[in-house]
């Protein structure tokens, strides 16, 4: 009998699922459904207006989705596992029986989750304030972007919903729930979003009465249960289709690309970029990388995060604000092509990759872009290259915390579509790295690590590397650094290091964040 | 018998010039002439490519433009007088008959005339590094734009040139002398761009032999001469036509604007923008001002100079590498329009308005630009306004350094083409300086300036006052800054202040100047 596995991956704008054989390991059919409300920054469904720096969703979306996918995927097939990729830290306050508290407040903006990129950078602040050591694996401080902070406000901001939630649950753990009727959360967001360990638990303390709303997370590759009955009648799904615990998207590509080894360090590129490093020793975290848990992305190996907040979405904002075609793949052609011509910092100019803040090594949402060394000769398409070469020189600035730290970086992997729509970029990470950079060649590759951890929590497949084997890459591309390129940009990333590393230019970005900009009255 | 004056602006494109009837003070007439060879940066009429950084014009260029000017507005005029106003430092080597060498030798770079902009740094740094007395009235230092150091690099690299050189002289000194056969210089171009003093003559030893190819200046309203008989039978000019010695051409103007009296900060607004400060008292140079001068502005004067490189042409450049519309003129009404609309700072942006370089206070051509504040928000327009919010407090930065040095502003003034075509940028002016800017209206400023010059030469007036209430702007517009926005921009501009004086942000800018940008091979 043919049976299959089905791969979700839940992204900002729209959610993506794979049908992947089990026998054959083929990729048969894909599914991409965008989110109806998408991301709230401006205003609830009803016109509410929200404040700045929300970023909202609405989870009617998610379920939506994975009713849509499922279904078009699964409906008279026999599915042994499901897995489920989630952006984080997205989380939303629920009632005991998992009603979304938005379905109940619609008009209330603390009702709906969070998405990642929404930042309660004060709540951050005052928890670091007084830092606990729960945080010793987790750079001395929690982001604006975590599930902590974003607790913190919703208690501060408005207390009687918060008085309601029952549950304040990642976005991917209460699809799981939607999905099995079992709360079962992921142990990668409890810990790199929430700061749980095995050992001493959710730190305490921190924000008042959150211990109860939360629950004790499962390793990667847990079984959440069985896809509930009623998602069968809905989906028409066959077979026993084990749903995993929900994973981190960025992290649950990683049996797909093949990073499931000890010293890989993998990019994934995407509007944000997450960097991850596998390692089966424990050490203490590097100073200026954002965290590090066991059996949160991979099991039995400690992987360390860091990421930048905006890389895609940064090259995505120069082509939309200076459009060079009748649209943005059209623009992007344009300047890449340009781009391709021009050599190392062309155009004298160094990029700060800062447009969404800062996460490594500065943990600063409050920090912004800098353009310097502007002219009366500059180019488009060399604010465009210098803007690609700040995000790899943000790269490179992760990458070279880990051999400081005793965990020197034995392959390089670049993932996602990014890696495979942008050559130029990634050979430019090659050459600012000076290292070659290995970009497996996978569609959907979110979705199928997702997949792979169905199959592992289905006991499809014994272990996450025979996952890998069966379902992942079948080939790997190599870009290897231009030795002369390689030398131009040590150069330009030594000025890159010094004007992040000045305090006095982050404090200049701080305080243009502090600017008041409203009408003036 | 009806007479005239004729005042002739001497820009970087091209040349402008007025007529004026002496009885009733109107302009009757004006003419302008683009060069015909313009800015070489790239390469000689004959194809000779130029190395980064020149910036040449060709000195037959202003005699076409001569002829072509004189005689339209002149032809069968009784002409009184002629004045003249001219781009600085744009000095060019000339046999002893007048004969620019570039007649001689026109595949020879250094044989052109070097224009106000082309910048020779690197000759300046060496004259810098053992700064001499001279250099008191002169912030200490040359500039890479000024005669000293133009001289100096023809010396270095062009020594046999510079052997075959009798004469070095601005362009507006050469030009007076093609019109009158008398070689007369400006006191002007002396003093302020070659540090000329009439206690001390020229500077010595500075660069070898340069003194006999220079000559003594004249005070402005000087007569050169009348004009010559073969420029009456070439231009059909009747009468006296007294020409005066050249003038610098952003000081020319300060008698059409009513500029002519000690407190008055005139600002003259261009594709660069100059700052003059009129003074009856001596008073050391403020620190980080340019220079400071008797007679070679206004008559009996002491006249400061600062300025910026890059002011016009910092708009111009952002609206043409990123249009948005049609032409020029769209691009620019279509961002005005916008920016219009934008609180101060709006985009939380700042930035550093060096896209020439910096000349007040750091006097450091290799400074380059900055933009500070990017996020995936930020909009076109905003970085527009910010560019535009940039040119003011670089004005600002300017003003006031004068109080600081005991010479306190009385008046504000804001002149040239661009203060009248944006007045949303005169407004921010106003608003960043928190002071009142009159804004004289009249048609062709620099022009009608030199034909005051012109009168004053010709004893057609006795004084420069009575110049500019005879043949000066009638009216003057007054834009005062709005309370709350110049509270704003107190604070922006603190923090503009904050980035501009980190000698570690220059230090970062200065170096990307130095980074290799040619083919990589």
């Amino acid at each position: 009998m043919t049976t299959y596995l089905i791969g979700l991956d839940y992204g900002s704008e729209s959610a993506r699922g794979v049908l992947v054989e089990v026998e054959s390991g083929r990729q048969v059919a894909h599914h991409v459904h965008p989110y109806r409300y998408g991301i709230m920054t401006r205003s609830l469904p009803d016109g509410t207006p929200l404040p700045p720096d929300f970023a909202l969703q609405n989870a009617e979306d998610y379920t939506e989705a994975a009713f849509e996918i499922l279904s078009r995927l699964g409906r008279g097939r026999t599915v042994e596992g499901i897995g489920l990729g989630f952006t984080a830290s997205s989380p939303l306050p629920a009632r005991a029986d998992g009603v979304p508290l938005s379905r109940l407040y619609p008009e209330a903006p603390h009702a709906y989750v969070k998405l990642w990129k929404h930042n309660a950078q004060a709540y951050a602040d005052t928890i670091n304030a007084r830092p606990g050591p729960f945080l010793a694996n987790f750079g001395g401080r929690v982001s604006g972007e975590w599930l902590l902070a974003k607790a913190a406000q919703i208690a501060a901001e408005a207390p009687a919903l918060w008085a309601e939630t029952d549950r304040f649950i990642e976005g991917g753990d209460w699809l799981a729930w939607q999905l099995t009727g079992r709360e079962a959360r992921g142990l990668g967001f409890a810990a790199y979003k929430a700061q749980f360990s095995a050992a001493t638990g959710y730190p305490q303390d921190v924000v008042a009465d959150l211990d109860r709303r939360l629950a004790t997370p499962l390793p990667v590759g847990s079984p959440a249960g069985a896809l509930s009955p009623q998602w069968r009648d809905l989906t028409g799904i066959e077979g026993e289709a084990i749903v995993a615990v929900a994973v981190i998207d960025s992290h649950v590509m990683l049996p797909a690309i093949g990073g499931v080894t000890p010293g890989a360090f993998v990019g994934a590129l995407g509007t944000s970029a997450a960097y991850l490093y596998l390692s089966d020793v424990y050490r203490p975290l590097p100073p200026g990388i954002e965290g590090v848990a066991f059996d949160g992305s991979m099991r039995q190996l400690w992987c360390y995060e860091a990421g930048q907040p905006s890389f895609g979405d940064t090259l995505a904002w120069f082509v939309r604000t200076f459009p060079r075609g009748a649209d943005r793949e059209e623009s992007f052609r344009a300047y890449n092509a340009e781009a391709a011509e021009l050599a190392p910092a062309a155009g004298r100019l160094v990029a700060l990759d800062w447009l969404g803040g800062n996460r490594v090594p500065y943990a600063d949402g409050a920090l912004s872009g800098l353009l310097a060394g502007l002219t009366r000769e500059t180019t488009a398409a060399e604010i465009y290259l210098a803007l690609m070469e700040s995000l790899c020189f943000g790269a490179r600035a992760i990458h070279d915390l880990f051999p400081a730290g005793g965990l020197p970086a034995e392959r390089v992997l670049m993932a996602s579509g990014l890696a495979r729509a942008n050559p130029l970029l990634i050979q430019i990470m090659a050459d600012v790295l000076d290292h070659p950079v290995e970009v497996p060649e996978i569609a959907n590759a979110t979705a199928v690590g997702a997949a792979i951890h169905g199959a592992v929590a289905a006991g499809t497949v014994a272990t996450y590397a025979e996952g890998a084997e069966r379902f992942g890459a079948r080939s790997v591309g190599q870009v290897s650094p231009r030795a002369a390129h390689a030398r131009r940009y040590q150069v330009a990333y030594d000025i890159y290091r010094d004007l992040a590393g000045r305090e006095h230019v982050r404090a200049a970005l701080r305080a243009l964040r502090g600017l008041e900009t409203g009408p003036v009255v």
